[in-house]
């Protein structure tokens, strides 16, 4: 326990602690039940204050206040653009809740399904047994009948996914409604559109924390009634809240990734290719697709990917609590601790905010990159005292881990501060790593870009070894914050890592949402045919976008690994194993098996982009042969036709690789048995990570390459250029190669541990009590 | 033992097996003394008959028997063109003599200061205590001295190496002299021709498995005269043979890999790009260097690789064995087992050899890629009932193996048939399923090469998955043979897997060799202006050789992979770990990073690459400038100064790479423990093995879906085509960055793990001992 000792030093008052009272904390259940449900409301409320503040825009010329705008800008049609604007916003608004809808239907059907089978699966555990049994895992000496466990949690299940569901669809209806008005804004300069795209972003960000927050807690309270004294029981059906969270992600993430390169690809390369039209340009039929698309993998999916992390660590934390002394000291304060520290990060999250839309407004173009990573650095800095607090007022100063296999593990309220601030601090190395091999305001991309001088095959070869490169620093970070949280907390710690990474959500979130409202904004002023000054300045506030999607896809990825080692740990400990053995040859098998998953998985995502995209082609084609005067502009595209091809086409392409995901678990874990299983969760934990981490900056290093080179912003940038050139070529082939890698495959792969961890984890008695058909089981 | 019982059912008179006397055994010591070294001279015998055989063609023109040809070839200067032909050999063979002799210089400083590191470390463990000492783990009752075993496996570590860089240099010999005779034979005929490039290939793999075989047996009996009865010091020291074997494979690996593709992109961009001219055209001062190039990779380097499995497995499964009921009985021809397996092997690898020189020789060009792989079926059916047969007489009818932290294992010796044999198959399969995804005459080359109708980014994409894809029926292989064989004989079983899937390494070593031959004697009938027809032969010659390529490296990484996780559970064993849990944090972290190992290492190594081709890029740039009538022919190039840059640039660039793979072990070890050490050489070898796989996989398909638009030999080939075409360009940007990956960074891997593991087995006791410096150890 050197690291414990080492640590001690820097906690006023921490070496000769004696251990009081174990369930005595500064708080009480009563401040708990108050305090939580007031930060979700805070934040729901300080989403709708940004709402509105956006809503204050106007894009209706009928409506009054558009009359500003009209000294603003230099010549143009100021009535005309407007409509033209209004029109173009609708479109994609339209297109986005078609979308939402035919997803939605299946993630229905899907629901439903899984909920039965969820219910099966636990109930026959026990013959579906509909009594309480004495047990001696809680204080009253009763445990709660199976039946009404299977039943609760395919409840929770549906509870999580359906808190997904509503903050996806609230998050696309504020991004929708915000690119117009970014557009807008930005004829008044760069600073207003900024705020603009922020204040919505935020709007996605708090909603997302704020009422997974709230429906989790509410979900308890509730479940309180029944369970009674059984926290075990309680806790365990909770659990499902974060495969519900999870399985949503995997159409958000999955078919969302599929539906936004399905479009993309297909606009460009017939509008691009084959027609020479300019990207975005109002003739080419995919083009609201495309702009869909970008909500679609940035804001829906992505805000899933997070809602998931966030469901599920918390619900680890929560599972191996109530495990712990304090669950069966019933100190519902204690228990508490990993909502405590979401609902404390909803304050912090808006503190920071007010930096970026209040105290501090940018002016300039160089100010937005910075404005944003300052965001990252103060919400980090903030939540490190914060969780300092939570933890000394929540957490009695010392309580006990159980640690299956060996004794409990003693810990004290001041080694969660740690186990906590490991993740969240681990989580802004990742940030900063990934920004430096991914902007091209440092030599790693400029080097690729320079590599593209000798052509496409050494921009690959350069961008693959980048990629490679920047797995190395994120790692050693992740085992970092692992191996600290856990050497003081066990599994416990690192759930409570997980969360300490996800703390300032809410801002992460924000981040991530004010790229593809930006991108989209700068679309929309194309195809309306604003000015090129307008142009400029969405560009560079897309541009920036580009460098903190790179971040935020870091930040998911990190979280999805501690997520899945938590989920892993409680899955272990639920299933009654106590050591998994990788000399063993079940798990090892398991292990290898598991660790090839992902590259499986990444062929099938990376097959279904291409035959999406063809799909997308060949409408687009059919329309240009088709309707008369679209060239010319006379007539109109069928936009919706493209949208219904697009969403067509990425849900049934997320089939393969979801039944992978889905299937995996029930099969190995049923076939094989419980050990097999935990080797291929750790198998697919540890490779996946290194996948998607290089698959995300290897895209996202060729993207900017290319963007390097198009600014021209240096003479050596210049010395490439410019666009059209031999190395121009050479990088466009570069971030072709990059989109379904960073967009699809690489994000996807986070769905992939954790969802299987999950599953795992809920369907482990089911494993335990009938798996191992093959090869004799469990033992 | 549901397993077991299944197999029972096909073993005649297995079921009703009471157990015999231990130890006893149908053949005895004295049958082993005799039959293994008989069967590594038969070995070198084949061998020196086959290049007697090939050394009767003359290439000088003074000789002889060269007037045979003038009748066969059509116009040329006969005389003239034997003359040229012999200049070239000549070239190669000096260039490839300096390459050796530069990489042995090097070899050699490392080989004395690893030799003194082996035995400082090994020494220290006890103090270098110098007396025999009291135990109870053999029969006698004492164990030798520390200091004996540490100077004792720094012998066999020096031995070792010592065979292996013999064996690089003779198979170095044989293919350069062979290279200009496959060349003139072609004019004879491609049957002609196919003989000679097969029979030299076939001296290569029966030298190197006989001398190997002979060298550790000879080793073991003069190391039996000091040890005595202590035959687990005796077994341990052996296992210093596989360390010196696989240290010499990472020079011939990535030293070799890297040399081999700067060599290749250097000419190639200089020479075809920015001159204008043929490939292997004389006056590209590369060209040498390039077709050096072609024999250190795929001679010098692959036949390291596998000599290096080959002496590893033959440890992991010796050291195992010492520790189990046959070591203790001192049952020498049980002990042999594995020894015997390769003994045996020789001889059916005889048998399999004369298939394709002299019961059935080929007359056509679409004969000759069956006709090499009928050599893999025909050995794997013969290797069949051998093993049966040498389990049968060299084993105890039931022995047991020792499991840590478990009961002894009994094994029957019917057991170890299956073991072995599932490694065998295993093989079989990975060799088919490779051929699958790499040759043009199957569905996924071709599906890449129609990808390229988009151009060079959907090559990419569709080239990735492709690799990515054709890693899941291997690694399942893998997992069944390791599943298989665990459960029969636990880690014992496995090395005997992996010895099982290298009996036939003597035809697997033709066949691979036969590759490079063909491809120099392509380069030489072009540099020597020979006729169109000669080219057309060697061509077809040369495509069947890069499907074999490809299906040689499947078979290195297999057996890499078996033969790691041996030398992992002897590592486990050694270092006193009896479970590697990686739920633990030391373990898991451990795992994670090992994990991430292979993508840093292969973002050093295509680096690497890139930097070497850079140096030789501004040698042949400078000659062109410099050197007058260079490029009119009147002037001969510097092709000695392009052969060293490439060797000092090759040995200076595997430096990083390899220090990786050494002090990884070393500073995991020293500071982490041994158990953190146990999850990272778990972790490299999950992961490294699927980015080997799909590494090698991806680039021979791009390579094969150039040559499949290039011979546009179907419709579907003929309208992607021809040469020049975009779809052409498309496939060679994605053949170009295939070289690095599917030469240099997969095939390295290999060395990744197996390095690793066998260095963290010699060294174990000082890990053991001295480890853990940080965070407190190895408990």
């Amino acid at each position: 326990m050197a690291l414990i000792e080492a640590l001690a030093k820097y906690v006023p008052g921490a070496a000769p602690h004696a251990a009081p009272q174990a369930a005595y904390t500064l708080i009480t259940s009563h401040f708990v039940n108050w305090f939580i449900p007031i930060c979700g409301l805070i934040g729901i409320a300080f989403a709708l204050l940004q709402w509105h503040i956006v809503s204050k825009i106007k894009v209706s010329p009928e409506a009054g206040r558009y009359n500003e705008y009209v000294a603003v800008e230099d010549g143009t049609d100021d009535q005309g653009v407007i409509h033209k604007v209004a029109e173009i916003q609708e479109a994609i608004s339209k297109g986005a809740i078609a979308f939402l809808s035919t997803e939605y239907y299946y993630v229905g059907i899907f629901m439903v399904i899984f909920f039965v089978v969820i219910f099966l699966f636990l109930g026959s555990v026990d013959n579906f047994n509909t009594k309480w049994t004495a047990c001696d895992t809680n204080p009253s000496g009763y445990c709660a009948p199976t039946v009404a466990i299977a039943f609760f949690s395919a409840l929770a299940f549906a509870l999580g996914a359906g808190t997904s569901l509503v903050c996806g669809f609230l998050g696309m209806k504020i991004a929708t409604y915000a690119n117009a008005r970014t557009t807008l804004e930005a004829r008044k300069g760069v600073g207003h559109a900024f705020i603009v795209a922020f204040r919505s972003g935020s709007v996605m960000g708090f909603l997302l924390t704020s009422l997974g927050l709230l429906v989790l807690f509410a979900t308890i309270t509730g479940y309180k009634y029944y369970f009674g004294a059984d926290w075990i029981g309680l806790y365990e059906s909770i659990a499902g809240y974060g495969l519900g969270g999870s399985s949503v992600a995997l159409f958000g993430r999955v078919g969302g990734g599929i539906y936004t390169k399905a479009a993309d690809v297909g606009a460009d390369l017939v509008g691009k290719v084959e027609r020479g039209i300019p990207e975005d340009d109002p003739r080419n039929p995919a083009v609201i697709a495309d702009n869909v698309g970008d909500n679609v993998g940035d804001i829906a999916g992505m805000g899933s990917d997070l809602f998931g992390s966030f469901a599920e660590s918390t619900c680890a934390a929560l599972v191996i609590s109530s495990l712990s002394s304090l669950g069966h000291a019933h100190s519902f304060a204690a228990m508490s601790f990993p909502l405590l520290i979401t609902a404390a990060g909803i304050l912090i999250c808006l503190i920071t905010t007010l930096f970026a839309t209040d105290f501090h407004i940018i002016k300039t173009v160089k100010e937005i990159e910075p404005s944003l990573k300052r965001q990252l650095i103060i919400s980090t800095l903030l939540m490190t005292p914060t969780i300092f607090a939570v933890a000394h007022y929540s957490l009695p100063a010392e309580f006990t881990i159980n640690v299956v296999g060996h004794e409990p593990k003693p810990v004290k309220n001041w080694y969660m501060f740690f186990s906590v601030a490991s993740g969240l601090w681990a989580g802004l190395i990742i940030g900063f790593v990934t920004e430096f091999f991914t902007s091209n305001a440092y030599q790693p991309v400029q080097d690729v870009a320079d590599s593209c001088r000798t052509g496409a095959a050494t921009n690959i070869i350069f961008g693959l070894a980048l990629g490679y490169k920047s797995v190395i620093i994120p790692v050693f970070a992740i085992a970092a914050a692992v191996y600290t949280s856990y050497q003081l907390a066990a599994m416990y710690g690192i759930a409570c890592a997980a969360l300490g990474m996800l703390s300032t959500l809410s801002t992460g979130l924000a981040i991530d949402a004010y790229g593809p409202i930006c991108d989209n904004a700068g679309g929309i002023a194309e195809m309306a045919g604003m000015g090129e000054s307008i142009r400029e300045r969405t560009d560079a506030l897309d541009a920036a976008g580009n460098t903190t999607a790179a971040i935020g896809k870091g930040f998911a990825i990190g979280s999805a690994a501690l997520v899945s080692l938590a989920l892993f740990g409680a899955y272990v400990n639920r299933a009654g194993i106590s050591v998994v053995n990788v000399i063993q040859p079940e798990e090892f098998c398991g292990l290898l098996v598991g660790a090839m998953l992902p590259y499986w998985f990444s062929a099938m995502t990376m097959k279904s982009v291409g035959k999406a995209a063809l799909a997308m082609v060949e409408e687009v084609r059919r329309q240009f042969n088709t309707i008369r005067g679209l060239m010319e502009g006379t007539a109109k595209p069928d936009y919706e036709r493209c949208v219904k091809i697009s969403t067509d086409a990425s849900i049934r392409e997320m089939i393969a690789p979801g039944a992978l995901v889905i299937l995996t678990p029930v099969i190995a874990g049923t076939l094989f048995g419980t050990r097999a299983l935990s080797g291929v969760l750790a198998g697919a934990l540890v490779s996946g990570v290194q996948i998607a981490i290089s698959a995300s900056n290897t895209g996202g290093a060729w993207d900017n390459a290319k963007k390097y080179i198009e600014a021209g912003a240096s003479e050596h940038a210049k010395s490439l250029g410019p666009k059209g050139s031999d190395a121009y070529k050479a990088a466009v082939i570069g971030d072709t190669v990059g989109d379904p890698l960073k967009d699809t495959s690489g994000p996807s792969l986070n769905i992939l541990i954790k969802l299987m961890a999950v599953e795992s984890l809920v369907l482990a008695p089911f494993f335990k009590a009938h798996g191992g058909i093959i090869f004799g089981g469990n033992h």
